[in-house]
């Protein structure tokens, strides 16, 4: 049902994330057909996942229509289908919508949560890495506020009023100061007969700091902000158990609550093993130093589900957008001097630098060896993220929505999704 | 758990819908408790979900948090909750998130979309009541036009572009014109190799004209701008059968079509029956003159679930908001008359009017003799519907949307939703 006429190869692109989508517009005016696949119709914006998870924004506000972004591009066409597996000997993917054919492949796939093999947390705790996992978060934290206010039972209201974030992360760090936000600068005007000072928000880190990225003096001032706005931060523990109402960390502590988000780990989509090429630990394939799997030298793999050493000795390439996007260019230059048999070049990434939001009023920022926190390290994080953002019908709203939020904690999209897709809290 | 102190006798009012949150919001000032229910934690305004099923607007922007319409009432608190029984003798409702006592109750619970016995419809036909109803249309409508893209066989193809609004009032003729706008003005950009000319949106109506509460003028107006928009105006025509790919019309006719939309019938909430009061043939509970309940004094039930005679020989009370809304004072202000022992009064409904969008530039009103079609009832239609929407912050947001759509058919939310939350068009 996909087949493309010989005449032009076919350039298959899986996944319509970040370096996705950046593949297939490397193509443009090239002599190729391009086809991009996604699951959904959308490509979303991951470092806004926390917003719609905590109440700012909605699902439109942070996910544009695949096909919007190839408006201008006459050989780029989307396929609407999940990737179930591989026939790499006759160049083949299998989707649940149908087989394609490629001359050329790039998988950019992405990743999901990893739970390091803890069932019982897999099972009870919140994942937070799709539109509908953000939005199951924000029905949750909702219907855990409502239950509070008409429970009497104190040990279990406060188990109601307990949020723990696990994972010291930006999506962590961002997650811990967004709830403490909600529930202490929002949610008090609209619950007056429940004392929303006594809700507790941890965020849980194995190792001694926030942030792994930043600089040392950056996540000292992520720290502090975070404590600031009443988050516990409680680095140097881990979680060994939960099982819904209860956790228990590695050191024998247990605390009750009845939300646990996981935050703490990645790992590359399930589907990558179908390919058939080695793979790391977590799941992430092995590519050489033109982005090229090995053994199937027309398969290009990109972003978090690549695993890319640049110096040897040195761990993989991390898995964030800017090298996702710095990789979809590389691999489709060394398309195209493939088809042209030109030589390929070897990827160089580049750092752009990192930066979290703490909160309202409080981000950190790093570029090499310049950092900045605070006012201006916050200010410029909703910058660079309104700007990288598709679609400036969209911008306007979120600017719209976040001086509402900055100055008067609003939040519009404080909704319980209907029954049949919330957590049992009885 | 939801004990309240004797001192205050104690309303309960089931539904937070326009006629629950009215009803909740006379009792302000008044020396009594007021329980709000509802399984939601959010108001609806339904007579813009068909903007949620075709991609104008968000959940947040016609839903609003139940606890924001009584911040500065004092004597009025929410329960989230689903009603599941009654123990009138006992003067108790049984919920899913446990068991409230009342002195007086208001049953504000709304309608479900009625079927009329056939099973077929029901399973395989998409309801518009709810948000994610709504958003499940949504969800369908772009996995059709997206298998549509790629699909080589003529016939399945036309299929998925088949789409049947069963239901010629308002919610009918508001989504068969949303629809047909959005397959033929705001699509086709972003599918250049499909040929949307060939959508098929199709209403059909049992009797022999739309929107039979307006005047024979706006009736034929209705009709002739549908079908200026494409729409193929089935009147005098019944839906007997759908199996999920063929509907079967009563005259025998068959259509191939992946998408049906039941907006036909509406019956009161199942609950309704719990109660144990006298029900209509659509489960609507009859009520007295003052919108008790004859059997059981201390409740009052208003809106989609009372079936109430103003005039005998008459058909009852239609089912609309401004109806609820009255009929929610009356309940309170008779409620307040039993608990000071004054005497009750009769209901009696005052018509605001009726109005519906038939798509841009095209809208019909009427009330009384005075009636309006076109741009001026258009205009009026989005005026009302904007000043009804509850929040100042999001009436902006919607406005500009509005103003998107009418100038370049922009719609933001056109986003399928997570693969196990679609209909399997395979």
């Amino acid at each position: 049902m996909n087949e493309k006429s010989n005449a032009r190869p076919h350039v298959v692109i899986l996944g319509a994330g970040m370096g996705g989508v950046k593949a297939a517009q490397c193509f443009a005016g090239e002599p190729v057909d391009v086809t991009v696949v996604d699951q959904n119709n959308y490509q979303f914006f991951a470092p806004l996942l926390y917003q719609l998870s905590t109440g700012i924004l909605e699902e439109s506000e942070i996910a544009l229509p695949v096909r919007q972004f190839f408006r201008s591009q006459s050989n780029a066409d989307f396929h609407l289908g999940c990737v179930t597996g591989f026939d790499t000997a006759n160049k083949t993917v299998f989707t649940d919508t149908g087989d394609i054919s490629y001359d050329y492949l790039i998988v950019a796939l992405g990743s999901t949560t990893r739970y390091f093999g803890m069932k019982d947390i897999e099972e009870h705790s919140f994942p937070m890495k799709t539109l509908s996992e953000s939005a199951a978060i924000r029905d949750h934290i909702m219907r855990c506020i409502e239950s509070a206010a008409h429970e009497t039972d104190e040990e279990k209201r406060q188990a109601l009023l307990t949020f723990i974030v696990v994972g010291g992360g930006p999506t962590g760090v961002e997650e811990a100061g967004a709830i403490a936000e909600l529930l202490h600068n929002t949610l008090p005007r609209d619950y007056p007969r429940l004392d929303l000072k006594k809700a507790d928000v941890k965020l849980i880190e194995m190792t001694d700091s926030l942030l792994m990225m930043m600089p040392m003096k950056l996540r000292e001032s992520a720290a502090k902000s975070l404590r600031k706005k009443g988050v516990d931060v409680r680095l140097n523990t881990a979680v060994s158990n939960y099982d819904g109402e209860t956790v228990t960390f590695k050191n024998g502590e247990t605390v009750k609550a009845y939300t646990l988000i996981w935050a703490s780990g990645v790992q590359a989509v399930d589907v990558c093993k179908e390919l058939g090429a080695k793979q790391a630990g977590d799941g992430r394939i092995i590519v050489g130093r033109d982005l090229s799997v090995p053994e199937l030298p027309e398969v290009y793999v990109i972003g978090d589900c690549a695993h890319f050493i640049e110096k040897s000795g040195e761990p993989p390439l991390a898995t964030i957008a800017p090298y996702a996007m710095q990789e979809a260019a590389c691999a489709a230059h060394n398309i195209m001097c493939q088809i042209e048999g030109e030589p390929q070049k070897t990827f160089v990434s580049h750092d752009l630098g990192s930066m979290a939001m703490v909160g309202r009023f409080a981000g950190v920022m790093a570029k090499g060896s310049m950092t900045m926190d605070g006012f201006f390290a916050w200010a410029a994080w909703l910058a660079v993220h309104v700007i990288r953002l598709a679609g400036w019908t969209t911008n306007f709203i979120v600017l719209y929505k976040w001086l509402l939020n900055t100055l008067f904690s609003t939040r519009p999209a404080c909704l319980t999704r209907e029954r049949d897709e919330a957590k049992n809290l009885q």
